[in-house]
């Protein structure tokens, strides 16, 4: 979708300087950049690689200059940029009306405009709200129930009784309410502990290819509004994840861990079973937080076992200096063992 | 299915004290249970959360009181839970029948009552066990082989010639017998060492949600009769793992790794090429075991790289004080510049 | 295929010792060889196993006897094998022909001798190069192109616009071009920054199961020639990985990291973004590479923040006497507190 400099200005309340008619159709990089796409500078240390950008519009905060482009003037350029594209660029579709391979029992009930792609099975009862797209090879398990407005790329696996609410993204071999890792050992034997409870995921949620979130056991997991899971993550039985949360790739948390809202997880993070996380911790990339252990709202930390980022720094600083600190108690021994006389000599 | 608590009490081979005729037809957590499903009780603590339960029915030990309930007493309450589970709430039939969508090779070979989900692909020469369930989207390799009463969920692969014993759970996503990572360098590029041998799945596995176990280069990769895999899970070429054996998520197993029977694995551990984990041992969460290390039979090992559990304590323990420690080497300095004089007069 | 001794000799350009007339047919494990498979032996201590094995046929370096044995003299006899594997047992198809249930769009431009598996979907605008097999459920989406000879398992997906150059191999659950995680935070919520970029496959790429490879946001993530990434591998939006470079399972590589050529990392290794690593650089398992570091040329890093190998095992074994180092310090102590009397009694 083509736009001026001026609609655009006017999307994104922004004020505009230089020309209202360049037109705008896309986003870009700087660097890969053509006339018609929009770019975008943080702070001063950008503005060259934008003076010498193809583009002809930039997003720039209030205070810094830019000669020969036309400038949208906006508080979080980023943000505003972010929102450009979205508007000039909307996703494409994932499926186009209701493709007729789909296998799609006469009691799933699907409201108006779901689009189904090629070879999705949707099973009985399951229910589809209004816009939502489900893609190519989706099976959307008996008496799951999908909210409006959500996009199920090519792929995805709804277990049976899954809720998504609305407007959640879901990438490609995402799977949504899988058994629970319970066993009851006995006999030499495991048996399987039951696997019968619900999994939801609140509005907004996106969630990364081949990730995998399993089914309460008895209970629930919820992923709450807004909160965002990279690829590959584990989510266990009877998790519990607040409101805008985002959870980097390849983290694993096990069962029964309760984590609030806006907290940050790095990469390949693991959560021992009963954690919990409180609101707005931070949890470093790699940390291991063990079985039952709390961490603190606000909280920052690093490491296996996780410890508070401060001091992961200075045990870590200190063990860096091991040798050293060796050394020293070697030379104190020798100091001692040769007497006093040795320091006295030295004094 | 509803029966009676005295039904059940025989099914289970429990006493009973209360009512016999009381309706059971579910299982629930006692928070969230209704009138007819059964919860259970552990230990003293857990009991007045079950008083509070609106459900009538409770497995307990024996020894403990509970008023105003219908008491079915185990020696493990949890087992007779669970076991009550399976007969009260049979897993819902993953496919029914063989949908016309299923694409089956003319040499394939079903044999009674295997069910098989939309657009499951099934190849030349594979075998299908009786009571075998493919979900939607299955893809059976030529001549792989599945036992009796398998249930793969939908969307798992099957590479060609893979064996699935009997009663084995398969989560969607998981593949089975891909290539393993092996190569030959030379002249600056990598050539494909063969992967042409075998993948075995023995009764009773259960393998989660994406996890991956590749087949043999040229040997076998197998996993015990009932082992069990949570979701995210690698396991390379030739690994051989014994029975009774749990991995949690995202633990990653190098090639040629040995793995006894009953070893239990935290999540994220990791595994390097040919080692060997005798029976009983206990992995750690995250631990990382370096290629070709032994880790004796009962062994509990933590960290990476991987050391006995009390020594990790004790080294962590040390780490911690590591900032004291250097405050002390720092004093002894003081002292021993200052001579003995410093010494004479503080004594 | 069955060839002769002398046959395998000529391909390999090897020369023969023993009977030119052995028939061989395929390779194997000198522990599960039958009289007409091929194994080989690198070195002295690998004899034995050859020597009693039932193949009759051996890959052997010079200088190294073996009585009773047709023997092929390679300089590099794993390569040799690894070719001979190749020419012996080609890999069976994954597709033949275009199934009737392939989902193609007619806009869609097939090559000659392209194969498509049965219920794959290829959309609009997707150009496949000749002898490129496509498995069953795989999906091709909008735009994308996938060059010559290329290999894809049952159900991959490629996002829309993905590139795969020629000879690339991805094996099943494979996600490439996914939308990367990234989100601009503002008023308590996130908003996904544009994830349009794109996602380039070189030559002779191999990637394993359920491995997911992001698009990039606004530049490019791309994957050198003949690198080679194990299984449940992620690697994040515009990170760019140089030639022949591998990388074990589940290791994870987040935004913006650039990698060069000829790296090899270890399993459940992560990467912070903006990191780099170097030409040659070897990455143990499990490390962490902190984000915005540079990893040098050549250089083995170990540990989690990733340090020089030679640090890390220097740190490991004095953190290892730690206590006995702390015992050190106590008995200096007690040698300081008694004053230089003791010390004088002791000489």
């Amino acid at each position: 979708m083509t736009r001026t400099a001026r609609e655009l200005a006017q999307f994104l309340d922004c004020t505009m300087e230089g020309e209202g008619a360049a037109p705008v159709s896309g986003v870009a990089a700087p660097s890969s950049a053509g006339a018609a796409d929009l770019i975008y500078v943080e702070a001063a240390k950008h503005l060259e690689r934008a003076a010498s950008s193809a583009a002809r519009c930039v997003v720039i905060p209030r205070g810094l200059a830019l000669a020969g482009k036309t400038l949208l003037r906006a508080e979080n350029p980023k943000l505003a940029f972010a929102r450009a594209a979205e508007w000039l660029m909307p996703a494409a579709p994932i499926a186009m009306g209701i493709h007729p391979t789909a296998v799609i029992s006469p009691t799933a009930q699907l409201a108006d405009g779901v689009a189904v792609g090629p070879y999705a099975v949707i099973e009985d009862g399951a229910k589809i709200g209004a816009g939502t797209e489900i893609g190519a090879f989706c099976f959307v398990g008996r008496a799951a129930t999908i909210g409006e407005q959500c996009r199920l790329y090519p792929r995805v696996t709804l277990y049976a009784g899954a809720e998504l609410a609305n407007r959640v993204i879901l990438h490609s071999g995402a799977v949504i309410g899988s058994d629970g890792f319970g066993y009851v050992q006995s006999g030499g034997k495991r048996w399987k502990f039951p696997q019968v409870g619900e999994v939801r995921i609140q509005d907004d949620v996106e969630i990364g290819a081949n990730t995998t979130i399993d089914r309460g056991s008895l209970d629930r997991t919820e992923i709450g509004a807004g909160s965002k899971l990279d690829n590959l993550v584990h989510v266990a039985h009877n998790v519990r994840i607040g409101t805008n949360t985002v959870i980097a790739a390849q983290t694993g948390v096990s069962g029964s861990v309760v984590i609030g809202r806006d907290v940050a997880f790095g990469g390949q993070a693991g959560l021992g079973d009963h954690c919990v996380i409180e609101d707005g911790a931070i949890i470093g990339g790699q940390a291991g937080i063990l079985p039952g252990k709390i961490v603190r709202s606000g909280q920052i930390v690093w490491g296996t076992p996780a410890r508070p980022l401060n001091k992961f720094k200075t045990q870590f600083a200190w063990l860096s200096r091991l040798p050293e600190l060796a050394k020293r108690i070697e030379a104190l021994e020798k100091g001692q063992k040769s007497g006093d006389g040795a320091g006295a000599v030295n004094d």
